[in-house]
């Protein structure tokens, strides 16, 4: 595992040469998307394409998911699932809360994955073994009661379906405290012990494929939010405390969906 | 006016030295308020204290004002407008979006401000001859237009008033793009050329007398929601783009009291 590891930082550091020279600079910003505001920007794609080059080059047998390329389909079930830059929002609007995301799928779950953000310097990195901050092993915190724990989302707009926001606008009340706006920086921040929840909706697997091994190697629990597999996206709901995420899955069971 | 910015520099350099060793550490959060959850720590304490003991040896004769310990008369009209961790919450969640600010107020209005960011070490600093970040000078960006602006405010929980909750919510559907969580980080981004609003409400005058400088010192522009003196605090709106600014005045003015 350490071999991936360790490939996944030099992944990372080639997404940050080629996402950072765009970082804080005028770049033009285009829509993917019509109607949604869906921005796309040249550090994206550059990243991406640096990190599947690489890949191929090393695990010419490995598949790829990645945001902005889709699938390579490999002849080993292992795949590497790639976001080059999680939090597109964040970049654009300068905010360093945004990461590039890389997770090495065995063919069943995520069994290795790192968050890189360039600007701080700041490598997250799970597996099995353990969780790391630039080498430092990362803990979850104890916090069984809603009521005493910090929660994040990245923004309330993220629950289009009306009873998910009600059963988000309930929860966010019962918390001791929300901070919106971190994209997969907050689930690194669940990873450290600095909050206790992270609830989101509508997330893509690659959203989330690289931060389920940070979270579960530092004590923590990902799933979604009827306690199933976290690795396909949808709802997702990570905790710190099991406690409190059998409190939550409770909660959200219902409105999973 | 470049002696009174060294000397911020030097009171930022103080607050971080007090205040990083608690940034990501387990520290008891207390209660300042009953009901609302309004965390001080002992960062934000000592970082104060800190900044308010070199303001009294270096100029005996200025005032203080700090969100802390409160008022300090001085013999001078000059004084210093201090907020030691402005972004609490963001501090407590182990995000790198909160700051250290500190205004000089001549007794008419804030002529020197600054920003210090001590875990990304970003000094953002103005005065009437310009803003810097890190001695690197800023400009805010040509953005007239609201459906091609990026617009920011902390949380759509700090409109309390209805009214002010509605024109925020319809100003938000008409911009390009809607970001939450920075406090006074995201008044920097504005004055870097990043993103093109800041829209808030219920603010003290020392969670923004540092940013007027930097904000107006970068060409862009600072008042309350109804165009008035932005450095009482209340409603606040910033804008990169004075035709931005005057089109908002607009929408918001009738609302903003």
């Amino acid at each position: 595992m350490t071999e991936y590891l360790d490939f996944a930082r030099e992944l990372a550091d080639a997404a940050a040469a080629a996402a950072m020279p765009h970082f804080r600079t005028r770049i033009a910003v285009e829509n993917k998307e019509q109607g949604a505001y869906d921005p796309v920007t040249i550090a994206d794609r550059a990243a991406e394409r640096a990190m599947r080059d690489m890949i191929h080059a090393r695990y010419p047998e490995h598949g790829i998911v990645g945001e902005e390329e889709g699938i390579h389909q490999g002849s080993s079930p292992y795949h590497w699932v790639l976001d080059p830059v999680d939090g597109t929002r964040s970049f654009i609007c300068g905010l360093p809360l945004w990461g590039t995301l890389i997770a090495l799928n065995d063919g069943r779950r995520p069994v290795a994955g790192a968050m890189y953000q360039p600007f701080t310097r700041e490598f997250y990195a799970g597996t099995p073994d353990g969780s790391w901050l630039n080498g430092e092993r990362l803990r979850t915190r104890p916090c069984a009661d809603l009521a005493q724990a910090r929660v994040m989302t990245t923004a309330p707009e993220l629950f289009r379906v009306p009873a998910q926001r009600a059963a988000w606008d309930a929860l966010a009340a019962d918390a001791q405290l929300v901070r919106f706006g971190a994209d997969c920086y907050a689930y690194c921040m669940l990873a450290a012990g600095h909050i206790d929840a992270v609830v989101e909706a509508g997330l893509k697997p690659f959203d989330i494929q690289a931060l389920i091994p940070i979270i579960e190697g530092a004590g923590g629990i990902v799933t979604s939010w009827d306690g199933g597999d976290a690795q396909h996206g949808g709802t997702i709901l990570a905790c710190g405390d099991p406690a409190l995420h059998a409190h939550l899955v409770e909660r959200l069971r219902s409105v999973a969906n």
